[in-house]
């Protein structure tokens, strides 16, 4: 209960991500292995004169609510979180499962009806957030089942967990560092901000994609913990050229290695893996927005920098660059749409540049201009 | 986890206290210490064609709430526990706070904020239960704290709670039993109501009152956990004469030991303790009621035969029987009226018997006729 790093997670969430202010509403989502974090939350914002209104799962309740739940029960409305989504202030989210595979064999369709049920409380979400209504924070609770997934001991997977948040003790003030984070990585977003032609190098790599009158998002720790990165939607038939992720795309716990892309005026035109290929040609057949880019972006946490398995931090990797298959964010000005939304990460800090209308403005993991 | 009480005990609460049935939205209170129990009770009700929705506390959040809630935050109603008691099937609400003395010193202003704050959820209860509406029940899942207040260990407790609510495995079916209880409990009750005198003679008693048009309650499972008591409202001036309560009397989590009352007409004219009087004294001058009985019980559950400061066991002691100062349950017939409703219990198993209209119904903890 007393890592004093569990209180600067709490800090930054409170102080940073969400800003919380006197009379708020937050409800706090989370299993109960999160429990020392959401005790944290629940003390901090209630000294900044917030009501905390913590909403914790039994670890085992996914499990149970897919292995006994018949038809009525997965379509029925978790009513008490959707009445925190439509009417409070803010939600921070906190992922805590035990075991991050427990549901790998769990009934896909029981699994698509009930993502179909909770898809009005993520779209109030996203309406409520996008109307500066919602101020909304997903972030991670070291566990031992995130640890061996990550293949660290529970020690060394909390070491890595608070260091990527800056809650290491390392980071005099974090909630200042995020911010900070945003000043800075606002000038390299600025950068490539405006461009048309982005193109990327290396030994893994050899792509060219369009952002023209896209826009680039600064992510610094609002809707993150931890966060770093900047992204947009590319323009959707501008993408060409050849990529071999460096990384295992991870999509409902199935784990796809090697995946080589090859992309013809937007279109995935060829796809290999070295593990569930078929997996990954099943995917790309989901939809018409499938074999298409959604997201382009670029990790710049550099305190993360390995492979843990969990898109939360993978994506952040600092010098490394991903892209999504499928639906992009509106907010971008991508028009693409999908099913789908499957980040696949390539690694860029070694024999690797990246040109923005033919000017090198990164190489080898580091932005140079 | 794998207790197979625990089991027995969520089986007693889902089909014999709360019945529920296919569709019934079930709201699960309770500490994350409860989490054994909480798993339980979700899988069944999702089994029984239920909705669960469990709404766990951190262990620590109210004395947290407590120690950092200002006016503001005490004030400020618990919407998403509301929701359900508004609009719910059922409730399942299990004490299970970690250490019960840790409010002890939580400022009181603090306290009666709250209380006020939360009155109409349990109004609501009290309404809509009435109403046959909301099916609800408290019990109590074993902790630490509570077993080290009852001077046993934790594995002592344990044996002591599931075999009071007879989930041990000794009794084959738990919740045909309670359903019994139901019914032979029902025999006694038929002798007691109707009468009008009732007389309690013993070493530590020598009482009269009348319970004429009074009300008697049958309890046997449906709104407590474990069970096995009868109680009405006496007729306000009608009790007279002396009693030395054999357990201490605890409100608040203070304890106050050796209480002797003395009652002429329905008032207690003499008070009496051997640790705390003073407290007692202030007590009794809360309001007008607190010096008259709003309760006349009877405990019958002998699987609890030693008492451990909680009064859902105490109240319930085989063979011994309580009266509460200050308000009456109006179902009984009741007027009193008080913010005071402090249970006090007296041992009657030895050389101590009870009579109604002149006859013996009780000699010694057992029923005679």
């Amino acid at each position: 209960m007393s890592d004093p790093r569990i209180l600067k997670f709490a800090q930054i969430l409170v102080d940073h991500s969400t800003r919380i202010q006197p009379g708020d509403r937050v409800l706090i989502e989370a299993t109960t292995a999160a429990e020392p974090l959401v005790q944290a939350l629940y003390e901090l914002i209630l000294q900044r004169g917030g009501h905390p209104h913590p909403l914790m799962e039994p670890i085992e309740q996914k499990t149970a609510l897919f292995k006994y739940g018949q038809e009525e029960q997965l379509k029925h409305m978790p009513v008490l979180r959707k009445l925190a989504y439509d009417e409070f202030e803010s939600r921070i989210k906190i992922l805590s499962v035990a075991d991050p595979r427990a549901l790998s064999s769990a009934d896909p369709k029981k699994q698509s009806l009930w993502e179909a049920t909770i898809s009005p409380i993520l779209e109030t979400q996203m309406r409520r957030g996008a109307a500066k209504e919602f101020k909304w924070v997903s972030t991670l609770f070291p566990t031992a089942g995130y640890a061996k997934e990550a293949g660290m001991s529970l020690a060394e997977y909390e070491d890595f967990v608070y260091a990527a948040c800056h809650a290491d003790g390392k980071t005099a003030d974090p909630a200042a560092y995020w911010n900070n984070v945003r000043v800075e990585q606002q000038r390299i977003v600025d950068r490539f901000q405006g461009s048309d032609k982005i193109t990327l190098r290396g030994p893994n790599v050899d792509l060219s994609l369009s952002v023209k009158e896209r826009t680039f998002v600064n992510s610094f720790g609002e809707h993150n913990m931890p966060d770093g990165e900047f992204f947009t939607g590319p323009v959707e038939d501008s993408v060409n050229g050849w990529v071999r992720y460096t990384y295992p795309a991870i999509r409902d716990g199935r784990v796809v290695e090697g995946i080589e892309l090859k992309f013809e005026d937007g279109k995935v035109s060829s796809a290999t893996a070295e593990s569930n290929q078929d997996y990954l040609l099943e995917i790309l057949e989901t939809d018409a927005g499938a074999r298409y880019v959604g997201e382009f972006a670029i990790g710049t946490n550099f305190e993360i920098n390995r492979f843990t398995g969990n898109i939360l931090f993978d994506e952040k990797i600092g010098g490394s660059f991903h892209m999504a298959l499928g639906a992009g964010y509106p907010e971008t000005g991508s028009l693409n749409k999908s099913a789908v939304h499957w980040d696949m990460i390539c690694d860029m800090r070694q024999d690797a540049e990246i040109l923005v209308d033919g000017e090198v403005v990164f190489k080898n993991g580091e932005f140079v201009f």
